[in-house]
């Protein structure tokens, strides 16, 4: 029996997390979880998985719960996650949270020794020096859930990691592939929000269209696999059929493909290294797909997938600022206080305007990330005076 | 530094695989080599590797060598194969003989404890279970080099084996994908010697057109990697881009993929488990190749592929019978004795009129494969006199 602790229990890894959970219940046990405001799915899955453990958005919460639920201890903001995560009780945390909350809670299994599933780029891209650093110090395995990370993680088994030569990460190229940058200044939250091939959260899906989210996968692969930045491409495959392939020294390609199914990766991870048959699989069918297409990507098109590269090989405390002004950029955009060109314009600007750092502490990135998103925060009410 | 011995060192495999010796020369040594006819190349190897032994077609073409070069050993025929495969020097047997020649100097080599790396689907197809029981019982490994088998190999590394659910082998339909049978039966020698893809040998062309080299690999595929028939599957992939795939049990599909160069699984299968940068590359640029296609097998269309899952189950010495068949069949056809469609005729019918037996030994093999070649060869005798 292995125990979960899913933090984000409510969002899209993390229902697709449970439906694992209970289609295997004789394998696995949710002790702890956390969610944030949506308390009726939250009340469900105490009901159906009694756990030990809940983290939830606020002190509020956590009191009205508790009258509720007197069997199960309840905590709240960073330290309930903190608290759930490293539970003596738990053996796996996959952190499904959105955005940079998942940087301290998982430095936190990590000192605990917790095997963790990795859902939330977002911790690597902020904190990918210190992660990696406190995992090869504790011996604590990060499995990746990404789909594109899972199917890089798939490909390596097996291979030395000397005759790796290139990553070579897919990209659906979001809502927007197809939009000129001249269509892309009209385009409205509802439009950003219909991805072509995944249903995934508000955050990462606004990311898809402007291509930061494929950038954040760059810096989070570079972390994962110890790869250059150099060795990292891109490439455009509209279907996401395969997820990701891998370039052996010798030639040979090896890639992963398969349904879009967010259960695959998730699964893998938390049974590596077995596997399981996904109950009632999605029909995949190579014959009845017919084709798979390749493109170049065009960095043109999209921007923040070349910041990303160049922030990455910059490193230091850069990607934490490239994250930080990310959020609060798309955050805006999503509250329709900027448009969906004003979110590149905003991180390139925060980008440029920063004095990178050398990676030192948990508490400097927590620090940096205050600081930039409290500065980008500034210049869109700055641009909303204008 | 690894002893090699190749067998067939004149064909398609043997001349890639001199190559790639050439090229790592200082990790691979040419030990000993075997050819039948083409003694101007036989001679240029001899000079350029000075082996310790090569083995010859014939005892007065061993006799005339032998003048040429003293300080070489020279064999020929079946005991030659077997002398150079089993050579104290030698560390790994490559075969790249075509046909069931091969059996024989296999199971010696694996007997003398030899790593084998087998281009010769022939062996298995003859006498798999005689191999792979003397291969276990050696603790001897057997590394495909087969593009298709090569590619499963690879993919399949790291994995368990219990979380493989299929192999599926992709096809390129051969030279005649397109034909309907009835455009089939005026077909040409040239025409059928004209693969889409692939540079080979003539036999392997000819069994690429009739798909009969589908249905011998799915029977190697079945010995190599230990799966039943209904576990093995085929799908058409006109570009031989996609080598061939496993399917895990949960879902996930692993690939390998790359440029049409058999240079590739020649040099992984000597190098295993490292890999070597190919030298001189062929350009490989998934972009630009722009869309991979699959479509449905149409087993009607192919009518040998389908009898050798048949053949495959029913297990035995049948696909011995298959085997001794085609070979007697497209040779035929090479000489113009019968039409294209009639290598078919000629397979079903000696397959349905053959008792099948349980395997006992490699003489039992090599006689029953011996009579079903005259019962072939009496059969094509008899048409031509109607």
């Amino acid at each position: 029996m292995k125990n979960i602790c899913l933090l984000g229990a409510t969002g899209s890894i993390g229902t697709n997390a449970l439906e694992i959970i209970k289609a295997y219940s004789n394998r696995f046990r949710l002790v702890s979880f956390s969610f944030n405001q949506n308390i009726t799915l939250g009340r469900q899955i105490i009901d159906q998985f009694a756990p030990l453990y809940v983290a939830v958005g606020t002190d509020k919460m956590a009191v009205m719960l508790q009258k509720e639920f007197p069997h199960v201890s309840f905590g709240y903001g960073i330290k309930g996650l903190i608290e759930a995560a490293t539970l003596s009780e738990v053996d796996l945390v996959l952190t499904g949270l959105t955005g940079s909350v998942g940087l301290e809670p998982t430095l936190a299994a990590i000192e605990a020794r917790k095997e963790i599933a990795l859902a939330n780029k977002e911790t690597l891209v902020m904190g990918g020096e210190l992660v990696m650093a406190a995992a090869a110090k504790q011996k604590v395995r990060i499995l990746p859930v990404d789909s594109e990370h899972s199917a890089i993680f798939q490909c390596l088994a097996g291979q030395r990691r000397e005759d790796v030569s290139e990553l070579l990460i897919t990209a659906s190229g979001g809502s927007f592939r197809d939009y000129t940058r001249e269509q892309l200044k009209g385009v409205t939250v509802e439009a950003a929000l219909n991805h072509p091939n995944w249903v995934m959260g508000p955050k990462i899906t606004i990311d898809s269209a402007t291509m930061m989210n494929k950038g954040l996968e760059v810096i989070e692969a570079r972390w994962l696999f110890g790869l250059n930045y150099d060795k990292i491409k891109v490439v455009l495959h509209r279907q996401s059929i395969i997820h990701s392939m891998v370039i052996m020294s010798d030639g040979a390609y090896l890639a992963q493909l398969g349904a879009s199914d967010m259960r695959e990766p998730i699964q893998y991870a938390l049974t590596y290294p077995e596997r399981l048959p996904i109950k009632e699989p999605k029909k995949f069918d190579l014959a009845a797909i017919g084709t798979l297409q390749f493109e170049e990507l065009d960095v043109v098109r999209f921007p923040l997938l070349k910041l990303a590269f160049e922030v990455g090989e910059i490193g230091g405390t850069m990607p934490t600022a490239l994250n930080g002004a990310n959020e609060i950029a798309v955050a805006a955009f999503l509250e329709g206080r900027i448009s969906y060109l004003e979110i590149e314009y905003y991180v390139q600007q925060a980008v440029a305007d920063y004095q990178v750092q050398a990676v030192e502490s948990l508490e400097q990135l927590l620090a940096e990330d205050q600081r930039v998103r409290q500065y980008v925060n500034e210049k869109i009410k700055e641009g909303a005076r204008r």
